[in-house]
């Protein structure tokens, strides 16, 4: 065959759903050369990175290291290791993520309870804990940031719920680690997954997971063997603890990446990191209503990094997102399942949540519903950002 | 906490069973600003991608991809696609690697026959023959380069052989790609893994497989679903192929990283390619034998890119590998499993199958043999190395 050409990618602006750019730091990371995934160098890096995950998380959970493989593995590493084929799973679907927790319970042999809001909503714990009475289930599975509505479900007070009815509390934090808070210890959360490519502002690759003193006695005690032998943490955490036991050849460069990834996490600090992505959502959401957008996500449940605005009346989809991505090299995405056609999703996430993003990408999507016939006063976009951020 | 310093990992000549050295246009290619994981860009680098792969592994199968985690995650994604619960297995273990296809296929529901030779030996088709006449199994599993042992097992004509009757062929080639012929059409291989870290000097983080045409016939009629999601070939492929059907979030960077990886591999040819191995490998064997060390697999049977040798009477393992390590910067493998603590893993890999490489290594282990009290003759490696070399 011809050899292709040299990787040359056009420059983008990644404000969807995630991935999200790589800050240039952990771009930088990646170039290193390799150290051996047994190397007393590389465990020591090992140990550093861990570490700071428990800080990002909240939590002193020992059993706290990243998958090898992207988030949706972390989702099946949790099912398939804190489940036993015929145990009871009550998962809190309002969205395609809480949806999918369905299937990945199901392929475990879950016999999966689903307690369903509109999209959009977030569940109150009423609801919660009247399923929690009739169901009594070994596990609850919930979305704290679900990516394909922009809702951001409040989790204060759920762990403690769960465990009066001996029930883990299983979470969702994909899109949630590194913008908003997740606060594992505080909220009494039994396992917990997330990604790299999001708040993180690492390439995708791995999927940050840990597990509270309880979580670990289930899955210490299990009758039967994890079906996946990759995701089994009883044997993963042997090479993540001290006995660093082969188990498989560690992801090295995305690791580096994450090293990177959270030291400038905590280089800022957590309060502050939540607060810019704050500051930056207000300023964009202002700029967004300006245009005349409105949020697919209840008012006051709406997270700072994923803002889904439905597709206004009379404009399509595509030509909008084409012509963002053409002109302005600014990638946004899509609706998903219910709301495909029907939503766009903007993220400011990690790295990418700045005034300039806000402000350049409130120009340009201007531009592009304009150029679609959409009604738009001219500049009230950029206009309402920048009040926001005069305050 | 306070924050850990910047990353900064010694320089390390990485000589063990892998990861091998990522060639420094791959680690380059690493630092490339991310695309999204559907961008029409992105789409086109992963097509050249697996049509590059396809021509490594010599096949034309559709269903050609890299998993999106490192090459256990292949043998995993092999097993429980093709199992279903109850399914005859037989697997061929002569190694560690073997071993541990046991273990997965197991946990996909196998019934699983082993196959057994000595650690080193490599299994003849007469003995194949019979276990395919008495179990008549779906799947046969076989190492073909077994990264324990440094045996390379021969495969030409199996595939015809396991297909007499009726069973499936599935090759680890996690060792093999990129140093050794995988020639899958040619050998009727039904199903293949291979990793990223090895052959084709990238970062580890990818499973390379490729299924035939009768494999994709056998999981696409499956009974019962996949028991992993994230592995779900019939749900991943529609990512990979014209679909572009999300399913998870591509980890980019390692792409970029396959593409360049392979694009060096087509660039330098496989033929070359795998006469460079051939040649650094004879070269680094005649500086070993004058040395005074053996091989652990059978003559004959010897894998170019895994030198495994007996450590030599009286001498120490760990000793010699630390020696390496701090004066030199060099990682070799010790043994594992059977070979713990009796064997040195010496990986010629990719990039790393050079002149250069053999000499300073042949002069390194001397001064560390030499330091530990063994006998050697003062130069004979190097000088022998260089005999073969000038031929």
């Amino acid at each position: 065959m011809n050899v292709p050409g040299p990787l040359n990618p056009p420059v983008r602006l990644l404000l969807g759903p995630g991935p999200s750019d790589a800050h240039p730091r952990v771009l930088r990371a990646m170039a290193t050369p390799l150290l051996g995934h047994l190397d007393p160098q590389f465990l020591e890096i090992m140990n550093a990175a861990q570490e700071m995950l428990r800080s990002a998380y909240q939590t002193k959970n020992q059993v706290t290291f990243p998958v090898s493989a992207t988030g949706m593995a972390g989702m099946e590493t949790c099912f398939v290791n804190l489940v036993e084929p015929g145990d009871r799973v009550v998962v809190c679907a309002a969205g395609f993520f809480g949806q999918r927790m369905v299937e990945v319970a199901n392929r475990a042999g879950a016999q999966v309870t689903v307690l369903e809001r509109p999209w959009g909503e977030v569940f109150d714990f009423q609801q919660i804990r009247e399923t929690l009475q009739k169901v009594r289930p070994k596990l609850l599975a919930i979305v704290q940031a679900e990516t394909s509505t922009g809702a951001w479900q409040p989790l204060e007070g759920l762990g403690a719920l769960c465990h009066e009815f001996e029930t883990l509390l299983l979470v969702d934090a994909v899109t949630a680690l590194g913008c908003i808070p997740v606060a594992l210890d505080a909220w009494q959360i039994d396992a917990v997954y997330s990604c790299s490519q999001k708040g993180l502002s690492c390439p995708p690759g791995l999927s940050p997971v840990s597990f509270s003193s309880r979580a670990v006695e289930v899955f210490s005690k299990r009758k039967t063997k994890v079906q996946s032998w990759y995701f089994d943490v009883n044997l993963v955490e042997h090479y993540w603890d001290s006995d660093r036991f082969y188990h498989h050849t560690g992801p090295i460069t995305m690791v580096y990446a994450l090293y990177e990834g959270l030291r400038l996490v905590l280089e800022e600090g957590l309060e502050a990191r939540w607060a810019r992505h704050r500051r930056n959502h207000e300023a964009l959401k202002a700029g967004l209503k300006a245009l005349g957008l409105t949020y697919t996500a209840t008012e006051g449940h709406q997270l700072p990094q994923l803002n889904a605005v439905r597709v206004p009346p009379g404009c399509e989809d595509l030509p909008v997102r084409k012509r963002l991505l053409t002109e302005f090299g600014i990638e946004i995405g899509g609706g998903l399942g219910e709301f495909k056609g029907k939503a766009w999703r903007i993220g400011l996430m990690g790295y990418n949540s700045r005034p300039d993003v806000v402000l350049l990408f409130l120009g340009a999507l201007e531009q592009c519903l304009t150029s679609q016939g959409v009604k738009v006063q001219a500049g009230a976009g950029v206009a309402a950002a920048n009040r926001t951020y005069l305050g």
